[in-house]
């Protein structure tokens, strides 16, 4: 790393719920900094955010927008990745990616820096931040795959709605009030906000995130199961999903069994490597009700993990609680950490 | 059965969260009733309750409660049955208990009718009622171990706070404003009210139900693993569970994974053995959206099953999502099932 340089980066989709982290995480984590260019679509161009001392102004994306950029951070939905990420890399940007526009493009890595970060050399100008559900889960599997070989992952999620974006969180808050008062519950986001139907989320739960697939999955089960495998480098492991969208705001929490290939692991094995993984912090001692939930883990970097226990049937199969904070470790927090890593290790060309 | 015979009945836990719901099924399907004896703890009793076009006075339950009752319905904790349901016995009253004092007691049949209704004729005075979340799974799992054979289970819940009492229906409302006004949350029942440490339910994911086992699973989810395999009649069925309460009032819901012993067996297999089980209503079309919800599934009798699709991986392999009102099929209207069983049946003696 050049001693002392600064690098110019761009946040695209400034103003959504994942870019707002972003810009907090780029600021607290100190990264070198020389310039902050903030864009949006043109609704939400003009918009004032606060970043160190100062006010930027955030400005409509266009193709000239990149001109000088460094690093551009994309947050704003995968049609303007699509759009603008193959300009941004023209002018001689790095572009991280936090859609799921070319996550299982081959040439492109796809990265969790914990499990894969020598990924991020490969890139030829574009790098894929996986999906928020896939992000925990394989933090909590790359210490066991290690160890102990992996061969089954079976995961239920229970996924906060600030994954769904901002109006999924006014929802939220909209009809638990209407349901308190007794009032109808107005549906006109969730599941899907792009989907036929829309069904009420406060006090219920809905086992459909993003469009279904012609095979009954729906694409976010499926983003788990194809982004595991690629960021593990274990296209042979078996991995199946459900995922499920919750009424709670912030935090997803995953039920994962898996079964190792070593056999007599214990769980206190299992613990152990779980203890000094990096990025991991383990919340396990059922004597004293200790495991992560939404709440405790919303807010912070680390992916937390309890309930580990062995299968009653099955030798080699352990069960877990996974929970982290979507919008941060799922999200801004791994974007800005690929940063960190494009920085610290000189990978930018 | 005798024509027109008419029997004594007493409920005990008459004024709680399932007691209540077992007076309304007994009114709604119109049991041949003669008497009808509300029993309760000395705080409640004096209550009145409506009962057809009665009011019924509670009573506190003492040992000469059960004399001349035919039947008895026990839903008011492990403690109370222990206390009376001998007395109830030795009067001649046949008692059905919604508790898990005598569930895995080899002399007691567990029954859920639409599985294994032949076991209540061995009865010796006692039949239980199994577990919420145990009830419900069964019910789609029968119709799939006759189809297909069935070796294997793993499943993750996200259940009501109903099931934890009325307390815990008032903590979540309570909460729930106090989140919306940004008061701090007060939490005093939940996860176990017995327990130790109580934690925020309100937009948030508790893994804990009932109070921990020295092997790391939770009562709960040892209830549904023993439970299973007793009313199953499988004791070489491999159950794994993990079992998460969750913020909302009514309904549990189910990710479960299953493997069958069958080769071959399709999706539209699988939809077919349940569409025509006892019981168990199909609500799966991925293309319009149709699944079931905790919401869209209370208060009906039916168990609801969707999002059914094969493993991508293991050929034998099955998931879906099996959602029932846990104080109705999970709890009154299985009970209420069972007497009409023993009526219909002639088996009471």
């Amino acid at each position: 790393m050049a001693e002392n340089r600064k690098y110019n980066f761009a946040v695209v989709g400034a103003t959504g719920a994942v870019g707002q982290k972003i810009i907090q995480k780029l600021e607290e984590k100190n990264l070198p900094i020389e310039s902050l260019k903030l864009l949006s679509s043109k609704r939400s161009a003009g918009k004032k955010v606060h970043f160190k001392n100062q006010e930027i102004i955030v400005e409509e994306a266009t193709d000239d927008s990149f001109k000088d950029i460094d690093i551009a951070l994309f947050s704003a939905g995968g049609g303007v990745s699509k759009r603008f990420a193959p300009s941004a890399v023209k002018h001689g940007a790095v572009v991280i990616d936090n859609t799921s526009a070319y996550r299982m493009d081959e040439n492109v890595p796809l990265v969790v820096p914990e499990v894969n970060e020598e990924d991020i050399k490969n890139h030829k100008g574009i790098i894929a931040n996986p999906n928020c559900s896939t992000i925990q889960m394989v933090a909590a599997l790359k210490p066991i795959q290690e160890a102990f070989g992996l061969s089954r992952v079976i995961v239920s999620t229970y996924q906060a709605v600030s994954g769904a974006g901002n109006q999924a969180v006014e929802e939220l808050e909209k009809q638990s009030e209407q349901y308190l008062n007794k009032q109808e519950l107005n549906a006109e986001i969730l599941p899907v906000k792009g989907d036929k139907n829309h069904y009420p989320i406060a006090f219920n739960a809905l086992p459909q995130i993003d469009m279904f697939q012609e095979n009954g999955y729906t694409f976010e089960e499926m983003k788990m199961i194809n982004e595991t495998k690629k960021i593990m480098h274990a296209p042979e492991l078996s991995v199946a999903a459900t995922c499920v969208r919750l009424p709670f705001f912030t935090s997803h929490a995953e039920s994962v069994y898996v079964e190792v290939e070593k056999s007599n692991v214990s769980v206190k094995d299992v613990w152990e490597v779980l203890a000094s993984a990096e990025g991991v912090k383990l919340e396990d001692d059922p004597s004293t009700q200790t495991y992560p939930t939404p709440l405790s883990a919303s807010n912070k970097d680390e992916v937390f993990v309890g309930r580990v226990r062995k299968d009653l049937d099955q030798e080699t199969g352990f069960h877990m609680w996974v929970v982290s904070d979507n919008l941060l470790k799922g999200a801004a927090w791994n974007t800005v950490q690929i940063a960190e890593s494009l920085i610290k290790n000189n990978w930018l060309k």
